[in-house]
């Protein structure tokens, strides 16, 4: 089943992707039903980034990155490169090389299950990356993997041209179908949180602007 | 034995919290006989933040953060918010809408055995957070549980009113009625070591200092 | 088996070290044959550090530092500090104080597989640190250990005077009598990857630098 | 998008289902290409058990047990429940009065990624689970979740109707439309293994029986 | 705040613990509103043993066993020592000689937030330990701690006397002076059970049982 | 440094290795100083098992079990097979073919920081196994490791022709050139333990046998 590289997939819009990395992971998530994020321990390699872009996914075996160089040549400008292993593993298998070659293809970024080394050199380039692991252990290239098929990732499933988000917050998968719905009620989500912030920032309690006292009251709720 | 909230807690002087803060998490920890420590994975969402206040704790079923709401009303300035799941949960309780309406009541800060989320617009807010995880994981608002209850808290246990010493060493707690104590004596720990410092920044030993070659020697240590 | 401190010890040439240093632990781990990487658990308390230097060696029961103040009177200038626990262990052996004296000697710097605390002051002082954890637990001086003996720390056997080198990507070791030869591979290495960069930056494929798409092919990766 | 319960899902014929119980899961995984494999964390409360079964998915929020009571009702002789929390969770949603009621309709077996108690009742009434923790940690029934719906399950996606391999090696989803060509491929698997360990239980070494000695030779390796 | 032995503490009455115990850690923890569960890390070190006790706590050094033997003179036929160590560890800090020493004083078993070893002769003496590990690590015997003083264990706070209830699903803490009602509830709750049991095996659903088909419908839940 | 397999080893003498073996892990390790002991998570695949027998050391690449095949045909009878991963894996390296084929030529077990399958058989078969895990996931056979080399192993350094003693309590490796010693020590130990698991079956407390009462009292220990 490995072995297959998908050369054409469709992706979202521009304007969507860029509205959705405006909209940040926690909204975009909630904006979703509260569906496709991936794991907690997926961290940023350094604070501040926040980046949209269409999935180019990348199904690993263990310790190889071979599939990385064949994934590089499918990246359009606004792609974010996503990778699985096949088993659970920490390798770093991208540092800064790999980066340069993504980077001068317009790719915005990496999602890994895995690891990734040459930070120091990254943070400098500006080019971001959510990983299980920062580990300098390098990799070998002896066995095929594929390039755009569906995987799951840190428990998410992703699909090659599904939107991925990425902020401090960690990382978020919106299926492609769904990116204009989603991006549309992550800003409406967003305009009545302003509302509710100004209202919070002046004192109201959220018992109040959300109407929970009485439904405590009748789950029992008891003040001593 | 859940869905209760105690409105009345004692709190310590604010010239005492304020104290054991500029003492920090190491020094008061140890002026208090090495207790009251939090689990080590409870870490800040940024560097530097150095706080003390009056402990307001919740006990909140797993993926629910109903009780934080009710937290916040009894919020008075200077406090810190505490939260224990009543099972292991990585969930996202809190962020930047809750934080607004905490700070807005002179909150502190937060220590949370989970997660936290929009921790970019917490750093900007600089509303400190110690927790278990960042995961924009969503909460729901169904079940009761608790609020200025004993909760043991990553593996310390924690009165409400027992002071939150918390910097980028992790969390301390210090009981209420030992609050006064432990500040003179973090006090007089400061001082002795600004004296033992200067000593080892101009090359004096340790093994010197504390006289601890004849117990080493007694010990069997040997030199070869 | 415990209870020695072995004074003499072997080290590299000052020149070499540096020059390890200046290549980084990417680099050096890739030179020497993909060996000596510590575990992905050990991290720097921040970021930006890269140092190299001789270590000097601690193997510490667990929960007790004693060995620590041995080991400062061990220390040259240039030197690491190395130390293993007995047992696996989080505790805090290590803060300002120590760190105060450590430098005062010349040392560049811990890699502990255990825990560190007062990070902030030895931010401040820019004293890097490699650890598992950052834990203010204290210590008590009651068992001995050795210094400079062979230890096992995080997964890696280290000698003392082997060659550490530590920055954003971790701690690798290099062996005493493998370092000048691995300074050399290192260099050619990071001559080529200049090259390599400039190309990759330019839009060249590194399926075409590294001439993959035929090995590819006769593995049997087919395009879709 | 939660709150859905899908009543009518196709299933797997029983004979084809059977057949893949008593290969194992070690052996479908392989003769499935490798894929589909939950987290080796899943382990079994007791060992020696060996089922498969239709899966019945529930998908869940954490600490929230009402779906299984949903579920249960759709469960035909030969299913076996699948449940994933929506966020990471390991309470025990699942005791031995839900067992009697799931095995009073036929159900073979729990695979959960969660927690799971009443162990020692479970054993006794021979009511196999593979679970991430056993846990006595009680659970709610306050919020939705749904009854066969795409989940993703310690790591691997299972459509409702899929097959669940389990046994000591841990659990297998085998997509419903593969089902009986991954049999024909486990049963030719399992007639060329018979014949290899009659060779390698006389002596003949995989060496030489895989034909390896010349592709090592040309990789380099070397007899010292 | 160490190097203290409390010898008078007062104990539940021995048919209460023993009544506990019938009920079993599931049942203990529902009937006293679900709190007092120790981590679900806590394992025995054989299935099925279940034993009730009081608590004789131990507060012990990392890597120190020497409150151990303090303890054991402490104990009364029917109880159960509890280790907490002051900060985590593994060591093995009980084999088969201490059990053979505590057994003959009429212990019941041993629930420890640590390591363990001989688990082969504990098991031939049937001498029941629930763990977090299962390690040879020794210890040593240099550093006081405390007996019979209040300490939070695998997260739940335990106070000499309390009734420590142990079986395959854990273990659970019942405070003292809650014992006698908590027994009553758990009986109470085991009658109820039984009628439970007896429908749900004769195929009644607990949607029905329960009447939860009318708040479902309430909630949203749709059938497809 | 890898693609090397070193064939002739010097073992320790039968006699030897089979009187480690009587003793036990935790025995030996005490016996050797407390060395030598692998981590705690490397756990039997079923209880009951104590082995011991000269180390045929593997180093294999992640999700890579080539070199299990090479290392076959270095095995005499009598012979653990260990095997240390280049970088941390659990893939399921080792089979019921491989435990026939290793079993042929007089294997005593497999010592392995990673995965096994096919655990139910390996039972049936006796042929025991310590791992980190188990887990279905195959593995390939692409790229060239060791045989007969020094490989740090789950923490502790092992080089080939060790004695490995392995059984419930862990796994625990013994120096070559210290094999003797060790054992007439770990003999020692054992004669002096059963006089004082007599005793202490009796009553007398380890707190008179050891003499500790004046020790603690010194220390400060107090009975209130």
């Amino acid at each position: 089943m490995s072995g297959i590289v998908v050369q054409n997939i469709a992706r979202v819009a521009p304007d969507v992707i860029d509205g959705l990395a405006a909209c940040g992971v926690a909204t975009v998530h909630e904006a979703q039903g509260r569906m496709g994020l991936l794991a907690s321990y997926m961290r940023p390699i350094y604070a501040g980034a926040r980046v949209a872009g269409s999935a180019v996914t990348i199904s690993a075996p263990p310790g190889d990155n071979w599939m990385v160089h064949v994934a590089i040549e499918q990246l359009q400008a606004g792609d974010i490169m996503l990778l699985a292993p096949t088993s659970p593993c920490e390798d770093g298998y991208f540092g800064d090389l790999l980066a340069t070659s993504a980077q001068a293809r317009g790719c915005r970024g990496l999602v890994i299950d895995a690891g990734v080394r040459d930070v120091r050199d990254l943070t400098g380039m500006q080019f971001p990356v959510w990983s299980k692991a920062v580990f300098a252990q390098g990799t070998v290239k002896n066995t095929l993997g594929s390039v755009n098929v569906s995987v799951v990732c840190a428990g998410a499933l992703v699909n090659p041209g599904d939107v991925i988000v990425a902020d401090d917050d960690g990382v978020c998968v919106v299926p492609r179908d769904r990116a204009e719905a989603v991006l549309a009620a992550a800003r409406a989500r967003e305009a009545k949180e302003a509302e509710k912030r100004a209202k919070l920032a002046a004192g109201v309690l959220g018992l109040d602007i959300y109407r929970m006292r009485e439904r405590l009251a009748n789950k029992g709720l008891k003040y001593v």
